[in-house]
């Protein structure tokens, strides 16, 4: 059981890392070898290009590379597992994520870092828009997530804070394909939720939508979610100093349930863990309804090991592990989101644009098993796919930009 | 005589900047096809490069981009000839100064563009500086382009603007083969400089270290500058109200001569114009001491045209066009100097960083003569010599970071 990576893995990671300093570069789309080449790319042609921009704005997504270019922002303070390390240290994983975005799905993804938790970058990120066609938000803890996330909508272009809704994508996307191996109706599932984090959060709110269809909306039966404290519910102390606990509180656990996890579990058809490893234990899956559904994706330990999660009774089991069955990955999503959002130059990503994501992907699984409801993280058809679903619902919901 | 770019490089560049959609894009440096690819370049082992870092900040020039990244950054003010056009339309200047670092020097750049002219954006700059290991500022009208070049020093990753910076150095290159070919002594030079902005600030200050040498340092005689009201002068009205026009008047004209750019020329040995189309006349030229050198820089059309300064008496001319001889492009500078500046971590750039380019790009000439006082701008082993000569000196005067 591979609960840590390996020290050979850290030492290849470290080699590769340091023999080329990281892992982007930039690179030049035209030739520049001749005074002519310099003529047409740089100056004096250049200038008929910056007066055509100047005189209408929305040219730049027809003569630069604001048509396929995102920014990967972070201030470093939830990065993986390893929490607030800054912003310097937080490099790395975007320029992984960039090169994941290249690589799945062409899209030209470029890292800015701040260098603490201590920034306000809500402005500093909407002066720096004009060459971005998107920002993916990354690695910010909780409750800043939110704030920063909320107050960067409606500047024009998409941005997707993709813990979250990355995340929140996959795990609908995961549910839709459990439902189907189950046999169940959304409209009967009471779902537990295990963490009120940034991903805890999205995954709630998108649940609510899970049914998504231009002319039916569906809803879940219930969701409960709980955090360190137990289920939050209308009562619980405390909750006014939060205000996205209390918008939790607010739109789930209709029941008014108190208590534990464990209370919680009583009843229940679906588990979705993000929070920490070994939380879940097989006595909590047998107060469960019959076939529950378990996606414990704590990583690199998830709530409970898949093995005894079935040993429990579980009928479909997922993780964010690539070494278990049912790997529920947001790599499935975020390449083919931005894509597709990049396509349909979109002023921002919708609720139906990450539920067409989450069908797109559960539909690419043609006959799903209970040890098969999830693509292979590294298919690439499938960004494709999700890539076209999210374009189409941009046009749909009217929020694709007319050039 | 092209005065202007013609309607057909016009043409071109706008079809060439429509077909890619810019001209820069990102890529991985690293393969990503595997499993075991993305272990090593992204989870799980990219945590032991983040834990790397976290511990010491300096590991991210040996890790990541930052070894080999910088910004150019711009607020749009002052593009081009094009005047304060905004951070959209000012990109496609930016991706063009991109791929030059990148042809030239081997340099990753990417472009921050400020969407406004009011944006206070040195604490913004600062912020994003994880990621660069420089800063070129670009394109920044005076006065701002001082004070935000003044605020970023220090803030430990070296930050140019080139415009000043550039431009100053490829001008002094060019001084030093026209006084060798003219038989000149930097310490008996008359120097008049036409233009206070950006451009004329700087080369001002550069030139006043222009016989440098690690032993001696040697001063022309005089130096004066004008600007559209004339001559400055230590007793000009409204100074104070510019701190860097009360810089010059402190720092030159020691014989504090008044009146008009006429009268400044009398006994000049040197022009040099980064002004506007036509201010200076043959006659002006006939008032200079005999074999005057002209640079006329004014782009795209000079102060004076080549051949009326020659029929005036000038031993040498050069303006910044690559349709007569002698062109003085800043191209032959910026990207070799921040190669140098990478390749030794500088901390910042010096006056005797500017100072060695400026060298390395003269003494690339082998032998001056009157039309062919600079390299060819298409050559790219000048860059590797200023990037040498940047480095070495760097290093000689310890703002090189050791790692």
């Amino acid at each position: 059981m591979l609960l840590q990576p390996s020290e050979e893995i850290n030492r290849d990671a470290l080699a590769l890392h340091a023999r080329h300093h990281g892992k982007l570069e930039i690179r030049s789309k035209v030739p520049l070898k001749t005074r002519h080449d310099l003529s047409r790319a740089y100056t004096p042609g250049v200038a008929a290009v910056c007066r055509e921009i100047a005189r209408d704005k929305n040219l730049a997504y027809k003569y630069t590379l604001k048509a396929n270019t995102i920014a990967i922002v972070t201030d470093g303070s939830a990065v993986l597992g390893l929490g607030n390390i800054g912003g310097y240290a937080a490099i790395p994983v975007m320029e992984g994520k960039a090169i994941l975005f290249k690589e799945f799905a062409g899209v030209d993804a470029f890292p800015i870092c701040f260098e603490s938790y201590e920034t306000d970058f809500v402005d500093q990120i909407k002066n720096i828009a004009p060459v971005f066609g998107g920002i993916n938000l990354e690695d910010i803890a909780a409750p800043k997530c939110f704030e920063v996330e909320d107050a960067l909508q409606g500047i024009g272009i998409p941005v997707m804070h993709d813990d979250q809704h990355g995340t929140a994508v996959v795990v609908l996307a995961a549910l839709i394909n459990a439902c189907r191996v189950t046999g169940r109706k959304y409209e009967d599932l009471n779902i537990v939720i295990c963490g009120a984090g940034a991903a805890g959060y999205a995954i709630t709110r998108l649940l609510k939508c899970i049914g998504y269809d231009p002319n039916v909306c569906t809803m879940v039966h219930d969701i409960v979610v709980c955090d360190t404290q137990g289920v939050i519910h209308r009562g619980r102390e405390g909750l006014y100093s939060n205000k996205y606990k209390f918008i939790l509180a607010d739109e789930t656990n209709h029941a008014g349930r108190e208590g534990s996890l464990t209370d919680a579990m009583e009843g229940a058809d679906v588990f979705i863990g993000v929070s920490g490893p070994g939380v879940l234990t097989e006595e909590m899956i047998r107060k469960m309804n019959p076939d529950p559904i378990i996606f414990a994706m704590a990583n690199p330990v998830p709530e409970i090991m898949p093995d005894s999660a079935r040993h429990a009774g579980a009928a479909v089991v997922g993780t964010g592990r690539s070494d278990f069955p049912n790997q529920i990955n947001n790599v499935l999503a975020f390449p083919g989101i931005f894509r597709g959002a990049l396509d349909a130059c979109a002023t921002r990503i919708t609720d139906e644009m990450k539920v067409a994501a989450a069908h797109a992907i559960a539909g690419y699984v043609t006959k799903p098993r209970r040890n098969r409801i999830m693509p292979n993280i590294l298919d690439k058809e499938v960004t494709k796919r999700v890539a076209l679903a999210v374009k189409n619902a941009a046009v749909e919901c009217g929020c694709n930009r007319r050039l």
